[in-house]
């Protein structure tokens, strides 16, 4: 099989409702003789209140039915989402080009393990870049995979200045995805503002419950049946952006804290790989507070 | 609210994948000003091999939005997929003309009391217009929920005959849906043909795992670690027909094959009452031996 | 196959752990021929603090296998409870005399027929012996199971008094169990402390988040990928006391408000239904705000 | 805290079951001073046919709790269970002395990349001594975290001398598990035999449906709607030893056999790595074709 028939663009779209919108974009395409392998579409309005709505659409187009380049398809897809309305937002990404991320790790190693095992594995459509921890006991494994590791300190007199370093380093690689793999420091209000969008959390419990630190003791405290991981995009409000994708498992009264903190991490694992995948793959299309996430 | 609002013509397409299906449906609706408030798109060649390909797709349209009716939009997207090939399959209905559906049921009365209940909170979007049972028992249940109810045995030397009759008393209605909800009787070829892509069956393992008689017996004595439903249309192979839906519960060494069978009525309940809903609202589309549920 | 042979006694004690409990128990059932068929035990000392442990335990013995009735067992075993200890809380009960229950109703029908089904189909090890609904609209459908309704209006300027006569209907039953299926009144705390430990609600969120009203429209408004349901003790303390069980379901951007009310049953239901099951089965131990459920 | 505080000593015993051998296990116990902190028990006669039972249990004791070791905890045990009868069949290990596994796998990461992370966290209790592959290619990493790899060919023409190799590589260790993570050759009925109870394997699919090659593209072929693992001992009935683990995730008509293939491995790490958890803790006793899992 020849590798660029692997090739696709991803363009993604949202917008004010309206009739119409399908037949523009999908015109716009069979004019072009694009070949779509993956259409999904949704409008959030109520039949209660139309007036409300807002429209979302993903489409992935094989690469070599198109007659141009995605420069190209990105120049031509201004024109129609120009026509569609001057509220649209939309993005083209190619997956010729790998999608880049930077993970940001402090000392619990199970996420940063499960992603490095992934990547490795050719599970994940992404090219690390680099990892940075606040403390140094996991350099080791990252750099055996062949990945950077910088150890950034985060004394307790010094955040600012080391937020800075942090900010600098990741930026340098203009990644699309920054991963806090159980990143143990709260991001300042500017980083959050300048990652919108592109930081995504990993939080260790089913979120809105259990905010805050150690949310496994929480749970335990309050005798929940299950426990759970929710990964979100980092907002300034705390555990309080939009959230990607959740998901919980059983517990029992056997279960002591310190049970629940281990039991836990698989469904971090899973929680935050699977948010990522979407992040990476263009599946994620966030609309206020909350995402739509075209699985 | 005007009730119209929520009226709702549902347009599903099937055939041969190529480039412009999209673009030919929604400029169709677009032309007439159609509110599209669902959409959604399959397509499953695979990116190694895309001659064999075959296209789905599901719309729904606000009927309010189309300046004509049903019977008018059947006309005139008749010739929309006339264009789109001879092959093309497709349907339109109309949510304003409710759904009709006939049981089948034997002694086992779960499916049947959630069903009913379904029905009479107005979860499920249908008008049950009988059930028909191979024993008496259940008449009593079925009558209080103001539903007719037939009884025809079927003595193990009048089978034939009794399948005739069950046949009149079925079609007379001409149901969208014949659900065999734990009907212990299995279906000649004959009604397999004449009922195919409209009778449902709920199996109590999860295929094709344990087929046939006492599959929760068997279940136990292999020792598995989780108990499962299978909801598929009915075929003459038996067991072996398109699955709609399937779901699991988990169980152990603990659970007796009693224990099973009772635990197992809440699985075969919830994947039962989803893929009769599934169905009524046009979100199963057959391929082959294969089904495309869009939920 | 003799019916007696299916008969059990349930015992369940909880007390301060210490070593020897188990062996005092087993000791005491071997001595008199006890068949021990189920024997579940729990500690919730955890190793850095065994000073503050909590033994727990269920045992089901054959009762054909003693050589006395329940009574005398009843008798017996508080003799060895009380050597155990002063704070020793303990249960004996025959699954020969019927659990018996009482259901509080308003106008949601979800969970009262899926319990009417349940009771009938013979799954629950229970005796309905009333339902009452604060409205009259549910009363045809219990009724026709044979199970007597009693309507009692909770008018805005009338509910202590309203409160004060359902007291007395549910009472006259002792009820070992009291079941708000969906019971939209919130009970005094007068009422929930003569009722503490009988009386099972249904939650319609996975608690503790989305306490109070309008759950799913809260889960909503937040974007959360899971919605849940929880069954809890009543206590004083609105949506606060013990957990006895919770499960969720996946909703997407596509799940409006109303698709999660009406998914959400499914939850509700099952969640209700087992909670039940583990209440009547002596299988839920309450300690302090939490439960030991010994499924 | 002291961290004997922490060592356990975990007694399994099966047997044909009787009335008094909780008691006597139990007054054992309590006569040394042992402080249970874990203890469960099964019986799987069922009532209509109670001769043929069999009785498990596992107890975890605090080794400080108990005034001599090990060894001659193991001494006075086999005291207990001889007067329990010749069929009893009985376990005694030590916590304090750690587990050994060593790992089989072919050219599939997934798997190995997950116990390695595992292990290197702290997340299981076991000791890696070696981790043997047929093909070399995950050599780099199996060293990178510290444990030997070897390499050992398995030449169509010349497999009897490698799995003759591959014995004594493993046996050398004295292996408490020796764990077949993706090892794509098919053990000899005499290895099955010899390591018997100690040898798991991942198995790709819900068994016992798809046993054998390509499950995936069976499950896709068949259109289930799960899929999912297996973790089973190995014997020389192919896929057929006795189930440890399962678990399933749900797909749809929108994942390819190569979806399939990717989504699955979630499910084979998770399902592989509590199987091999509850083998370390003794958590699985093995009864004819079927285990007990104290989880």
């Amino acid at each position: 099989m020849d590798p660029s028939a692997e090739r696709r663009y991803v363009i993604t779209l949202s917008c004010p409702d309206t009739t119409g919108i399908v037949a523009r974009i999908s015109g716009f395409l069979a004019d072009a003789g694009g070949w779509i392998v993956e259409a999904a579409y949704h409008s959030d309005h109520s039949p209660s209140d139309p007036t409300t709505g807002w429209f979302f659409t993903r489409q992935v187009v094989r690469a070599d039915s198109l007659p141009f380049d995605a420069d190209e398809l990105r120049d031509r897809f201004s024109a129609v989402a120009a026509e569609i309305g001057p509220e649209a937002r939309w993005t083209v990404t190619d997956t010729g080009v790998p999608k880049r991320a930077v993970l940001l790790v402090s000392k619990e190693p199970h996420c940063l393990h499960d992603l490095l095992g992934r990547v490795s594995a050719g599970e994940l459509p992404v090219q690390l870049d680099a990892v940075i921890g606040n403390h140094e006991v996991l350099g080791d494994i990252v750099r055996a995979h062949g990945v950077p590791f910088h150890h950034v300190p985060f004394p307790a007199d010094g955040k600012p200045a080391a937020f800075a370093e942090l900010r600098k380093l990741v930026e340098e690689h203009e990644p699309d995805a920054i991963v806090l793999a159980r990143f143990m420091q709260i991001l300042p209000a500017e980083l959050c503002e300048a990652w919108a969008g592109k930081a995504l959390n990993i939080h260790h419990s089913f979120l809105p419950s259990f905010v805050g630190a150690r949310p496994y003791h929480q749970a335990h405290a309050r005798g929940v049946k299950l426990i759970g991981a929710t990964c979100h995009y980092v907002t300034a409000d705390l555990d309080a952006g939009p959230i990607v994708e959740q998901d919980v498992i059983r517990v029992d009264h056997g279960d002591t804290a310190a049970d629940m903190v281990r039991r836990g991490r698989d469904i971090e694992r899973l929680v935050l790989s699977r948010g990522l995948r979407w992040h990476l793959e263009d599946r994620v299309l966030v609309h206020g507070n909350k995402t739509v996430v075209f699985r």
